[in-house]
Order: structure tokens, then C-alpha cells, then sequence
């Protein structure tokens, strides 16, 4: 049996603040970078994940995951279900680290990257890409990987058989489907904060041109301005392209309701974290106040307890997982069986370092085992740091084309490593300031 | 003006492991440890600070407070509310930092470790204890020290004002009653899960001897066990002195129900974290189903938007706020502030390493400025650890008395420091396994 005989933890770090690249009315200056972590086998491949952070603090991230290296180094490369359930619940289950979180913030994204690369291991050995290898699995196979302890007042195991039986006829059908068509993507890449009107424009028009049915405009600074964006947005684009804008937590309850309120004219699709990721209860008053306007949220959601009660009271129309926040694979399967109990649609959170070719594999494993469904549902796709992945994400006419590479596409190119290198790599030294 | 010229942080851990001080269901084996920190000073005294955990991740907790220094380095030693809310809202505002929370986790606890600290340092100038230094500050001063982001659809800051100028009459008395008479206390030391029956009835009987009102029982590992431990503890201490039950998060909604449904006929007051401390509506569908039992939880509540949630939804009868899981004294009198509003009483959670210390702060300074009553509520007491502080917290005749040195009592002797130092510390490396 091939082994784990080493775990390599890296602090990775792009300069995008330079360019207000990610800039949104809470993240004024994020330099995207990564805790990127590499799993040694002494045979065959090796395994890759991250945690995906904005700068500062991911030497923190970078120690949080070194110090569960105990619980990874020495274990058989896991092949199955069974040991990647197994994994899984020693991280979480770790009574002395789980004090941290539990099961949040910088901890839980540890074992997120962890649990994650032991996916790319897995996938990688198996010679599939990691929505085809999880779409494999049984669903007995599948609910074994899932730790219902706080869900079984709104999914029992059970249940969940039942969500993964109904999705197996058709399986053949999804995936040949998703291996010619893609998965249906919208762009972020026209709405940044820190970006003129005229670049706005530019982009917005760029996005229509290449087939992208949605596009997302980031709000939440200042009124007037969002206003004006908003218009100029819809005069862009006309009145087929949906517009989802995003506040990234911007606002308490009232202030979302009323700024939304302001923006209803020009149709905005869904407003994505109109106030705190923890605040289940105002989420279900924005949700209630505004509909039909939707509410999304979910890239800063800890865990599947609170996706659980979003669910529960019904304070969201759409589910935005996110591939590295959460305990890694088993945590979001949780997740998207939980939307399938609740019949909510799934569009990933990405962008970021490496998300998009995280969460491709999500949705499409979703589409072809889990909801079965691919209406209402689109991934993020924000286009910049994709040449420094081995298997990028690629998005033609709207769509993210099915990846081929087996593994789950976390891994960076050796030179990205080296020169991003915080705070010792060439790109940091030499652009000291 | 005198500055804080250097910020020190510290691995410190005890092995409370190896007698099961401090065993529970979820928690079989901690060594209670501390990452703390102190802010030296050019001139005057330092300030001391810390976070607590259990042992593993400590050093990722101590990594955490450390990429803060320079937010708090070459800073004006703070001196009033107006330092004191600056240096908040910097640590909380980092916009890169803050996407390892947002505001939980390892993240948050570093912020809270600094916060506590500065506010040390504040009362040591002044000269006065913590709970008199926050007292003597004007309602107008202590509402600037809140951040009310995400709290106004509960308490705004006007509501805030009322409640604090409401506690302004009668404070010098409440401060005579508090030196005279202490504060009241109740004791967990009896009932460790990992204690036999005997120990039990010995530590119980010691209790009520001592003068404790309510002992509390770790619940959640075996069902007879818990119903053969509640029943002895009710013969051992008879019917007037109150039984809390504390199952430290181990259970789902129906078993938290069926499980406290078996302990009911010995009459338990509250059932302390019954599930998930992340799941408001779960422990509102407990709180429900268990009444007139009351649910408690807090040392686990990660910020102040989920105790918000917790009183708007009737999730709680009792809350255990922690001096070291949120943002330190600032965000703790918001949720002090949150508590008066709903008109639900604060029992902090205690114990662990410095928290007896602490929180005996803030349950006096509630009752002088802010919800200034002390009926129903009582501080948790755990006899241990307390000689490694140079201020220790003393419980007599089941009552914490008053602290009198200046500052927030969160230092230790320095000879701790040295022996209890992970991992070069004598009894780490004395009693390696």
C-alpha cells in the first residue's frame, strides 16, 4: 500500500492589489493568495489543495494546516470512499485542535485543504477527474463520506440515500452531456469596486460578447455610485442579461432592504451577502423584504450547520458553496445534499486562487449524482491567475468545458510557486516597497 | 505619551491531560493552554492578555496574535474609550486579515487576546480594576466602544444609551454590595465526565459545604451513566441547590430532547450546549421542547451576531459569554448590551486557563453600568490553575470576591511562564512520553 511520507506546506501570495483586481466594498486591497499544501506519497502521484486567503494572516492559515501533519503523514494513500470518510472525521474529530474552531475560520479551512488534497490524491490514482471519480461512488458509498451530527432535524441519512437513488438514472446521459456542452458560467470580471465606468463598460459588453448570461457588479460603497453603475450596467447590456450584485457583507438588515430597494429598478437577479455570512435570521428579513429580488450567500459560511438553517428559514433562493472555506469534499457533499432536500439551486463562489477549478468539479458532480439539475444553477467565473494552475479552468462561450485531467486541478506550476514564494520569492523581493 | 514598543507571545500549556481535569464528551483530554501575549511599554506598567485553548493548535493560536503586531506596535499606550474603540476597530477592520474569519475562529480569539490586553494595560495606568475602570466610564463612552455593525434590527445605539443611563442610579451602592459581598459563584469541579462516582459525591458534598448554590454535571457520553451520575448528585446534594447539565455540543435536536427528557424527573436547571453552539434555530427547537428547563450557551458563540440571534429567536434562557472566544471587552459589553435588552441574565462560561480571572470583570461591571441586577446569575467556578496568576480569582463561601489589583488579572508569575513553556519548557521536556 503507498503511503503519505510527507506533507509540504507553502505560503503563496499575487500581488493583485496592484491592480485592484478583487477590490469590493469590504476587501479594498486583497493581494489573492494561497496556503497551498502538497501530500508526499513514497508511489505514484502525488496530492494538492489550498486555502484560499487575501493576504495577511495566510502564514496563519499556512501553520494551521502544518499543525494537523500529524493526522496526514504515515496514512495509506486513501483510494475510497472509506478512507477519505475515515481522514476526514480524524481532522474534525481531533479533540484538542476542534477547540479553534469548531469547525470554522482558520482551522476548518486546514482541513478543508487537507481533506481537499487527499480528493486530488485519490482522483489522481484512480486516473479520473474528481467529479467523474465521486460520481462513481455509490450512493450508500457517498452518504458514508457525510457527518450528519447536526443535520438530522433537516436530513437524515436516509433522506439522503433516497436524494442519491433518485439521481442515478440519467448519470451517462449528464456526463456525456457535460463532456459536450460545459456547465453554464456567469462573469465577475466587469464589477469590481476600484474600477472606472468606462472599464465597467468595456467589460460588461466584453462579457455579453462571449456568450456569459450573467454577469455580477460588486455594490456597497456608496449609493449614488452603485446607482449609477447599475444603469449603466443594465443600458449595457440590455434586458435578457441577468445582473446579480454583490455587497460582500456590507449592510445590517435595514440598509439591505432599502439600497436594494434603490437598485430594484434596474432588475438586479440576486444580491449576494447583503450582511453578515452568520446572521441566518436577517438574511430570512432580507429575503422576505425583497423578494422577488433573490438572496445569495454562502463564500463565508463556516459550515454546513449554518447552510443547514439557511436553508431551514428560507433565507436563501441560491446556495454559494465554496470549495475552500468548508471541511473540504465530504463537508460541501453535505451541503449540496442539503439544497437538494430543500430544492435551492447551487452556484458555486469562485474566483479567487484556483476556486474555479475547485468548484467546476463540484457542480458538475452535483449535476450528474446529487440534484441532477442544471437549471438556475451557473459557476462564478472571474478570469485572472488561471496560467498558474497545471489544469486551468477554461470557460468557452459562457461555459466551463467538463475538465479531463484526473485529480481535482489544485495544482500550481512549479515556477508560480517559486516566484510567488511569500515573503522570500522574486516577485515579493524585488518589488519590495 | 508613552507607546507599546513591543508585542511578546507565548506557548504556555498544562498538562491537565494526565488526571482528566477538565474531561468531557467532546473533550477527553485537554491540556488547557494559553497563547499569551504582552504589550511592553516605554514607560509605565505592560499589559497582559490571552487566548485559551486545549492544547494542539495552541502554537497556530500564538501564530495568529503575532501577525497582528503591527496594528498594535509603536501605538500610543491607549487610556480611555476613545484608544480603547481605535485599536478595536483597526484589529476587526484588517481587510486582508479578515477573511480568516470573518470575526470566529483562531482569528478572532488573536483579536480578542490583543483587546484584552490593551484594556490591561488601560487599567493598570488608571490604576483600578478592570470592572471599576469600565465602570467609571460615561454611557456616552461606552456605547463608542461597541460595534454595531450588524446588531441595529436588535439594539441600536440609542437603545444601548437607554439601557446604560437606566444603570447610572445606584452604582456606588452596587460597587459597596460587589466589595462587601462578592459575587456569586457555582462549581463545576465536581462533576468531570472523566471523575468516578465516588469522586463525585465527595467533590459534590465539598461543594455545598462550601457554600455553592448550584453545582453543574458533564452530561452527553452514556445515557445510564449520566442518569446514574444526575440521580446520586440529587441525593448528595438534596433539593434545593440548583443541578446545571453541560453537554459540551454532543448532540443532535431530538437526542439533546430524549436524553434531558431521561434527566428531568432530578430536576435539572439548565442544559448547558446541547448542540452545535453554531445552531440558533436547533437550540431554539431545544428550548422550545424543553421548557420550563433552561437551555444555556455561550463559550463556544463565536461573535456577537450569533448571541443576537440566539436572544431574537428564544434560543437561550442563560448566556455564557467567554472572556477569550470574541473580540475582548468590546465586543463582550455589546453582548452584555445585547443580554440587558432581551432581558436575559449572563452567567459566564469559566474555568480553563485565566477565565475565572477574567470574567469575574465583566459579570461585576454588568451589575454596576449595565444590566445592574445580579439575580439568576452567578459566575462558573473550577478550582484549578488559579496560582499560576498573580491576581488569582478567590471564591469564598461560594461567592467570587471583588478583585482589587489594577488591571484585568490576565498575568501570570513569571516562573509559569518558564515551566510551562510548549515545548521547551521543564515540564514538557522533563516529562516527555
Amino acid at each position: 500500500m503507498a503511503k503519505i511520507v510527507a506533507m509540504e506546506v507553502r505560503d503563496v501570495r499575487f500581488p493583485t492589489s496592484r491592480d485592484l483586481d478583487g477590490s469590493d466594498a469590504m476587501n479594498p486591497d486583497p493581494d489573492y493568495s494561497a496556503a497551498y499544501v502538497e501530500l508526499h506519497t513514497d508511489a505514484g502521484p502525488d496530492g494538492y489543495g489550498l486555502a484560499f486567503t487575501i493576504g495577511r494572516g495566510n502564514d496563519v492559515q499556512a501553520a494551521a494546516i502544518r499543525a494537523l501533519a500529524p493526522h496526514v503523514v504515515g496514512r495509506d494513500v486513501p483510494e475510497d470512499a472509506e478512507a477519505l470518510g475515515a481522514l476526514s472525521r480524524a481532522l474534525v474529530g481531533d479533540s484538542q485542535f476542534r477547540w479553534l474552531g469548531p469547525e470554522k475560520g482558520v482551522a476548518h479551512m486546514a482541513i478543508g485543504a487537507i481533506v481537499n488534497a487527499a480528493w486530488d490524491l485519490a482522483a489522481r490514482r484512480a486516473g479520473l477527474p474528481l467529479w467523474k471519480f465521486a460520481s462513481r461512488m455509490t450512493p450508500e458509498e457517498l452518504v458514508s463520506l457525510v457527518d450528519f451530527r447536526y443535520l438530522s432535524d433537516a436530513l437524515t441519512e436516509q433522506e439522503a440515500l433516497d436524494i442519491l437513488r433518485a439521481a442515478e438514472p440519467g448519470k451517462a446521459e449528464r456526463i456525456a452531456k457535460l463532456e459536450a456542452e460545459g456547465y453554464r458560467a456567469y462573469s465577475t470580471s466587469a464589477g469590481w469596486l476600484g474600477y472606472s465606468d468606462a472599464k465597467l463598460v468595456r467589460l460588461a459588453e466584453q462579457a455579453v460578447a462571449d456568450g456569459f448570461e450573467m454577469i455580477k457588479l460588486k455594490v456597497g460603497g456608496n449609493l449614488e455610485d452603485d446607482v449609477r453603475r447599475m444603469k449603466l450596467a443594465r443600458e449595457t447590456v440590455g434586458a435578457e442579461i441577468r445582473i446579480a450584485v454583490d455587497a460582500n457583507q456590507r449592510w445590517d438588515v435595514a440598509t439591505a432592504v432599502s439600497w436594494m430597494t434603490a437598485l430594484a429598478p434596474f432588475d438586479p437577479y440576486w444580491i449576494e451577502e447583503p450582511t453578515s455570512p452568520d446572521d441566518v435570521l436577517g438574511h430570512a428579513a432580507i429575503a422576505k423584504a425583497l423578494a422577488p429580488i433573490k438572496v445569495a450567500t454562502g463564500e463565508h459560511v463556516q459550515n454546513r450547520v449554518v447552510f443547514k438553517q439557511l436553508l431551514q428559514a428560507n433565507a436563501i433562493d441560491v446556495l454559494q458553496l465554496d470549495a475552500a472555506r468548508v471541511g473540504g469534499v465530504n463537508e460541501n457533499l453535505a451541503i449540496l445534499l442539503l439544497a437538494a432536500k430543500f430544492g435551492v439551486p447551487v452556484c458555486p463562489h469562485a474566483g479567487g486562487v484556483g476556486l474555479c477549478e475547485l468548484v467546476r468539479h463540484l457542480s458538475m458532480f452535483d449535476f450528474v449524482a446529487v440534484s441532477g439539475s442544471d437549471s438556475d444553477r451557473s459557476i462564478e467565473w472571474v478570469d485572472h491567475l488561471h496560467d498558474h494552475f497545471t489544469d486551468p479552468a477554461v470557460v468557452r462561450d459562457g461555459r466551463y468545458l467538463a475538465p479531463t485531467a484526473p485529480g481535482f486541478s489544485a495544482r500550481m506550476h512549479d515556477a508560480t510557486l517559486r516566484r510567488f514564494s511569500f515573503p522570500d520569492g522574486p516577485e515579493w523581493t524585488e518589488n519590495a516597497q
